[in-house]
């Protein structure tokens, strides 16, 4: 038989990404306990091994309950583990990006996101600045090869909508004939059929489009 | 003030990954306790949060004290985590892949290593054979844009046995004379001056090469 160990703290974190004014943002939540109350940290929370049969239930029941958010894309990012991370002692945050339009966080949940920018989120507590970083790397690295920049759009979008969010998830600018034609080429996308967007830069109404099947089953290059 | 949950167990385990006649390998070590007890598994063990500094700590002491290896290159999987994979109870397993040139596995530390194909590496406990399944695929990923591979030879080794242990990473066949320029416009490795080696084949003594700096530092497409 061998000797028990003291089991460390374990807890998901994640690193909820929106786009505000066309640049990434991280939403964080002001924490209910010590350590560092009333601090901005990273939505997250304990494992509650009693109901959480995964980390990913943990962080569907987190995200519910701190964020009043539910189906969102999400995906682990790495886990942070050490001894002088949290001052409760050794501690395991099993971390994760999620994604989220900007137009579902105007729910009411009680609780207030902050958003800030993802590229200078503030000092954070615990290794959060270094989860943030990770996050936008990952997602970046992702953005190039992936349609999860359609994540952060509602189900809806235009063509020039979703050229935009890549830019922003990229950070360069895309030529558009370049990129409408790796689009049609790809074939990710379907015509909204019966429905148009009149803009107010458009002569003709702009045609809408939606993503043919979730993004996590796609996994090529853009 | 919050109440406490039942800590996880957490856990590291270690993909380790070497080439056994032009396949990939993956070690295995038949288990010294319950649950399993003297069944092959990947090399792992309980975090001891009284002496890991962090996660790469524990790694390191584990495949020291367990598979007498040092200094090997390693990188975090990702966490495998929830309350099934582990007849014990709600678990995380903090799963990392590493790499070892074969000659290095000939030290004797009294433990033996089971090498089976990275491909078939038949039932294994818990959910091993899904962390051996993500660990092939990082490799595979990764071996495309990265001098990972050099990590499966010795320090110094000739052009052919560079090309043919990307091969067994990549799982396809490269050409020659586009493998041999791609490294020389990449500039990783350099000529090891005044040492050649003799092989059967070549007429003439063969070059020798090593990396120019550690695999970590390089992230470049070959």
């Amino acid at each position: 038989m061998q000797p028990e160990y003291e089991r460390p703290i374990v807890t998901v974190d994640i690193v909820l990404m929106t786009i505000v004014e066309g640049a990434l943002a991280v939403a964080l939540l002001e924490r209910d306990n010590a350590p560092f109350q009333g601090v901005p940290a990273l939505i997250g929370g304990y494992v509650h091994t009693d109901e959480d049969e995964d980390a990913e239930a943990a962080v569907r029941r987190i995200l519910k309950a701190k964020a009043g958010l539910e189906g969102l894309f999400f995906e682990q990012l790495r886990s942070f583990a050490g001894r002088d991370r949290d001052p409760r002692g050794w501690s395991v945050s099993i971390a994760y990006f999620a994604l989220v339009p900007p137009s579902l966080l105007s729910g009411g949940t009680g609780k207030t996101l902050l958003l800030r920018p993802a590229s200078a989120p503030g000092e954070l507590p615990f290794d959060h600045e270094r989860i943030v970083l990770a996050a936008r790397e990952r997602l970046r690295g992702k953005g190039a090869y992936s349609t999860i920049a359609a994540c952060l759009l509602p189900k809806v979008f235009t063509m020039s909508e979703l050229q935009g969010t890549y830019e922003t998830v990229l950070g360069e600018t895309l030529d558009q004939s370049a990129f409408r034609r790796k689009m049609k080429d790809l074939d990710l996308l379907e015509e909204v059929e019966g429905e148009k967007r009149q803009t107010l830069i458009a002569r003709r109404p702009t045609t809408l489009y939606r993503l043919k099947a979730a993004p996590s089953v796609f996994d090529r290059r853009i």
